[in-house]
C-alpha cells in the first residue's frame, strides 16, 4: 500500500509532516510516498531513524501559496506537491493522497485531476466533529456551497459507509441539518431532500437535526449542503475558542486568581483534549476515484500519523468500493420521476 | 403611547411578564396594554402597586400553544392574545406588540395580521449576538428560510437602521455571512448578493464575514438568510453551553475540587452575564408596518422591561418611518435590470 504525502502543505511543514510520515511507517507498515522539495524531504529524514521503512521522495518543486486562487493554482502548477500527489493517485501508483494544506487546493486537486466516481454527483468533505460524548461526522463541510436535494442521498450514503468503515458505528444514524426538528421545518432544499432521504436505501435516516442536538451528541452522521456545513463547523469551533478564553478570564480574575490560573489551565487543557479531532485525521473527500485525507493546517506529526492511519484504514475497508456499491443501489433503488396527471 | 404585551407568553407567563409591564410602566411612562385572560392579569396586577400607572387590560381568551402550527393557529384563533395584541397595531390602538411566546407564532401574527411594509420584499427577525467586546445584530434570523438575493440589501438597510437608532452604533458596518473572507467566496445567493450590498446606498458594507470575526465582534451588523442565521444563533448558543458544562466538569475535578467548584461557579456567573442579551430585549421583527418584539422565551420581569424599552425607543427613533424611507431610497437608486444584446 502506498500513500502519496504532501510534505509541503500546513503551517509545520516541513518538519512535522516528515516526522509523521516516519512514525505512520514505522507503526502501520505502509509506504509513504514523500512529494516535495527533495532537498527538503531528505533534510528532514536525515533526523529519524528510517532503516527499514518504505519513505521513496516523489519531487515536486512547486508550491500552492494560500492566497492563491485553488482551481488556477492547481491548472497552472503542475509540479506542485499536491498536483503530483494526485496524479500518483489517478494513475494508481498511490492509493491516496493526505495533506495538511490549503483545503481548496486540495479540493480543486482532488476533483480536477482524480475525478468524480462514476455515478457520484458531487464529493462531499467530511469530518469529525467533537460532541458532548465523543464525534459525530457531518458532511458536506465546504466541497461545495451549492448543492441540489439529489446529492444529499449521495452523501448519506458517503457518510454512513465512512462511520462504519473507519469509525466503527455498527448502524450509524443519519439526520439531515435544519432550523428546526419537526417533519417540514427547513428550506426548500431541506424539505426535498428529507422526502429523498427516506426513500434511500442502505441508510438509517432519522429526520431533521438542530445544532442543539448535535453538539449534545444525539446523531452519528449529519448530512448538510457546503456552505451551511462549514459554517456550522466554524461557528462552533470559534464560540468554543472564545468561551475557553473567556473562562480562563473569568477565573484568572479576583482575589484567588492563582489558583484559578492553576485550575484553569489544567481543565483547558483536558477541555482541549475533549474537543481533538487530530486522532480521526482530519477530513476526508469522499466521492472521488481515489482517496484524499485533509489534516488539519496545524497538523503535528501526531496528527499526521492518524489522517495517514485513516487512509490506510479507508483502503483496508475499501471505503471507496463499498461507496460505489452503495450509490449504485439507490440508483437502482431510486423511484422514476411520477409525472402529475392533468 | 400604548404598547401591547402578550401576557400569556413565555416560560414564566404571566407571573413575570406583568411584573415587567409594572417595571416599564413605572421607568418609562408608556402605557403597556396588557393583553390575556382578563382573571389571571388582575390577580397579577394585584401584587403590584400600580397607582398611577397606565396599564389597561385586553381580554384575549385563547393561548396558542407551543407544538401548534403557527400559520394555522393564528388563523383558528382570532381571540389568542397574539391575534389579538398585532390586530390592536394593525387598527393603530397600540404601536407596538411585544410577546415572549412561542417566535413562530409572533412571527404568523405579524406577517399575517399587522402586514408587510409598503416596498418591503419580506420582513426580517433581527437579533443581538454577543461577541467578544459587546453585541452585534444579525438578521435574518428565522423569518424566512429561503430567501432571494434581491432581500439582503433591504436586510442591510433595516439591520443598520435598527443598530443606529437602538444600538446606538453611529455609522454600523455591514457584512454578510461566507464560508469564506474573500470576495467572490460564497453560495451563489451569497455572491450575487454581494453585488447588489456593494451598490446599496445608505449601508456601509464590507464585504463578507466567516463566523470567527463575527464573534471576535468585527463586525456591527450580519446579513443572512433566516435558515443559516438560525443555525448560526442556535450552533454558538449551544457550544456555549456545552464548553460551560465541560469546563465545569473539568474544573470540579481533581484533589481540589471545592476550589474548583467555587471559582467555577463565580466565573461562570459572569461569563452568562457577559453572554447574557436581556437587556437588548430580545429579537425584532421589521419590515411590517407595525412593529413586533419577540423577547426570549425564559424571559423575566428584567428581560419584559427592556423588550417593552426597545419597542418604545425604536417608536421614539421612528425606526419604521427611517426603515420606509431606507428602502423606497434604495430602490430608486436601483440600476434597471441590464439585458444582454443577443
Amino acid at each position: 500500500m502506498n500513500i502519496a504525502l504532501d510534505v509541503m502543505g500546513g503551517d509545520h511543514a516541513p518538519e512535522e509532516i516528515v516526522a509523521g510520515a516516519v512514525e505512520a511507517a514505522r507503526a502501520y507498515g505502509v509506504t509513504v510516498s514523500l512529494v516535495g522539495k527533495p532537498d527538503l524531504i531528505r533534510r528532514e529524514l536525515a533526523k529519524h531513524a528510517t532503516a527499514g521503512l518504505r519513505l521513496p521522495v516523489t519531487p515536486a518543486t512547486q508550491v500552492i501559496e494560500m492566497g492563491e486562487k485553488p482551481a488556477t493554482a492547481v491548472r497552472t502548477k503542475p509540479n506542485s506537491s499536491i498536483v503530483v500527489a494526485s496524479e500518483m493517485v489517478k494513475r494508481g501508483d498511490a492509493q491516496a493522497f493526505v495533506t495538511a494544506g490549503n483545503t481548496g487546493g486540495a479540493l480543486a486537486a482532488g476533483i480536477l485531476t482524480i475525478g468524480r466516481m462514476k455515478g457520484i454527483l458531487r464529493p462531499a468533505l467530511v469530518a469529525p466533529f467533537p460532541t458532548q460524548h465523543g464525534f459525530c461526522i457531518i458532511l458536506d463541510i465546504g466541497a461545495n456551497a451549492d448543492v441540489r436535494p439529489e446529492y444529499l442521498p449521495q452523501f448519506a450514503i458517503m457518510g454512513s459507509i465512512y462511520a462504519r468503515s473507519v469509525m466503527g458505528i455498527a448502524k450509524p444514524t443519519v439526520r439531515i441539518l435544519s432550523n428546526g426538528e419537526e417533519d417540514g421545518k427547513g428550506s426548500q432544499l431541506v424539505v426535498e431532500a428529507v422526502e429523498l432521504l427516506k426513500r434511500t436505501p442502505g441508510i438509517n435516516f432519522c429526520g431533521n437535526v438542530e445544532s442543539k442536538e448535535i453538539i449534545d451528541g444525539a446523531v452519528d452522521v449529519v448530512v448538510t449542503d457546503g456552505f451551511t456545513g462549514n459554517i456550522f463547523v466554524k461557528t462552533a469551533e470559534a464560540t468554543a475558542r472564545l468561551l475557553q478564553k473567556v473562562m480562563l478570564q473569568e477565573l484568572t480574575r479576583g482575589p484567588i486568581s492563582t489558583v484559578g490560573a492553576f485550575l484553569a489551565q489544567a481543565a483547558l487543557r483536558r477541555v482541549r483534549r475533549r474537543l481533538d479531532d487530530s486522532e480521526y485525521g482530519g477530513a476526508v473527500l469522499l466521492g472521488l476515484s481515489g482517496l484524499v485525507v485533509v489534516a488539519h493546517g496545524r497538523s503535528n506529526a501526531n496528527a499526521i500519523r492518524h489522517a495517514i492511519r485513516v487512509a490506510k484504514q479507508s483502503i483496508e475497508q475499501d471505503v471507496l468500493g463499498k461507496i460505489q456499491a452503495g450509490v449504485t443501489q439507490s440508483d437502482g433503488a431510486r423511484p422514476r420521476k411520477v409525472v402529475d396527471p392533468v
